[in-house]
């Protein structure tokens, strides 16, 4: 069965439940281990959605669709190429992604993120969808400008890791096939990114064993798997919005 | 005053406090935000010293020594260059470093670690140092041959991201003056690094102003300077020190 978890402020308190049509059913505990379900009920209308879980971490996979590595000329890569999201990029969806004080061109990139629900260190392919506990929604933002100017050293922390680059939520789907899904970024009403999951390099259970083999994997962490074609800039004063059906649509200002 | 800040177990219980010689005065509330003195004093003896804080973030750069840029033969940057180290990298004192499943050979960094006090955002290098809490000792270690693999990505994160690899503390000293310092690693008994931290490329306060104006900075949040000419390997089975003057001697062992 899917659920689809969020956390969300209300009333002056952070609470987490899941969403049902167009109510939030309150849960207490952990949503990792086991929450339970209160008599509380929530108008949608009157909650403040939030990042739907804290990850100690989030790992973002670089060249991982055969698309996009086709176009930009790059070769299939043999192992997980990826970095690391500095957490002050971690934010909300709804609220406005800020423009950094750095020049550059900022752009958006629609991406399926993988959310850990069991610790998880040297799993095996086999056993890796075990540990995974749903998918959400996310947005690596980037100052591609950054990315290569240095030619001695490639700044992927640092040009995706500005204040407020990395809004991810509102919901996290649970139950859902990957393979099934696609993933649709909109930047002021027009279309810009619609690419098939099915079209990674590596899949999730892949991710998830092959780098839990390098890092301990937490509950809450998230494997943001990469993008593909149709990366765009976006002019401060647009709106972004990266859909993927059975998820959720995860909308920001960019300002 | 120079103040020597240490995070500790004893009888069941995670505390904080000063070193006095071979006691620790205890202290409540939080370590960056006017902290108060208990009457309460631990053996040193009696208790497990941990890593003396909990950042949100670990940020470490690359190529910020002169004299090992001129041994590789880089050129000075013009800017910091930097990437983040893993959460589930961060180590206590004392505690072993694990040779992860990956083949590949281990190197140890000795470091000066910057300790931020204050929330930073956007700080010009004037007030940099007002955000500086203190400095600490840390050993950034790294599976050198992961670093340049993949022609086509520098995997930084990666190679510097495996549990355990960031042992730091133990103590966290106020009021030095970083030009004053200098870093001395010891592997089994060799004194294999011993660097002056004035032939840094970009001084501390150069540092926490321009990763500020990318990157808020949290209290507790640590800014790896970099390490000079002496990088070498490990093999399991070693101990590896580093030590700073007037901060401490971190120990670890390899396994």
């Amino acid at each position: 069965m899917t659920q689809r978890w969020v956390r969300f402020s209300h009333a002056g308190k952070t609470a987490f439940g899941t969403l049902e049509n167009d109510e939030i059913q309150v849960y207490s505990g952990d949503m990792f281990a086991s929450p339970t379900k209160t008599n509380e009920v929530v108008k949608l209308s009157d909650a403040k959605l939030l990042m739907p879980c804290q990850p100690t971490k989030i790992i973002a996979m670089w060249n991982n669709f055969h698309a996009l590595g086709k176009k930009l000329n790059l070769s299939t890569p043999p192992e997980p190429l990826y970095l690391i999201k500095a957490p002050n990029s971690y934010h909300n969806p709804n609220e406005v992604i800020r423009k950094p004080r750095q020049e550059g061109k900022v752009v958006f990139e629609g991406e399926l993120a993988i959310v850990i629900g069991k610790t998880a260190t040297g799993v095996s392919e086999e056993q890796a969808m075990d540990y995974v506990f749903g998918y959400t929604v996310a947005n690596d933002v980037t100052v591609a400008d950054i990315l290569n100017r240095d030619p001695s050293f490639a700044q992927w922390v640092r040009a995706k890791g500005f204040d407020t680059f990395c809004p991810f939520g509102p919901a996290i789907a649970t139950g859902l096939d990957p393979k099934t899904l696609s993933v649709k970024t909109v930047l002021n009403g027009d279309v810009r990114q619609d690419y098939p999951i099915s079209d990674m390099v590596f899949s999730v259970a892949q991710l998830v064993s092959k780098i839990s083999d390098d890092m301990t994997l937490y509950p809450g962490d998230i494997i943001l798997c990469g993008t593909s074609v149709g990366v765009g800039s976006m002019k401060p004063g647009s709106d972004v919005s990266v859909e993927i059906n059975g998820i959720g649509k995860l909308e920001n200002r960019f300002e």
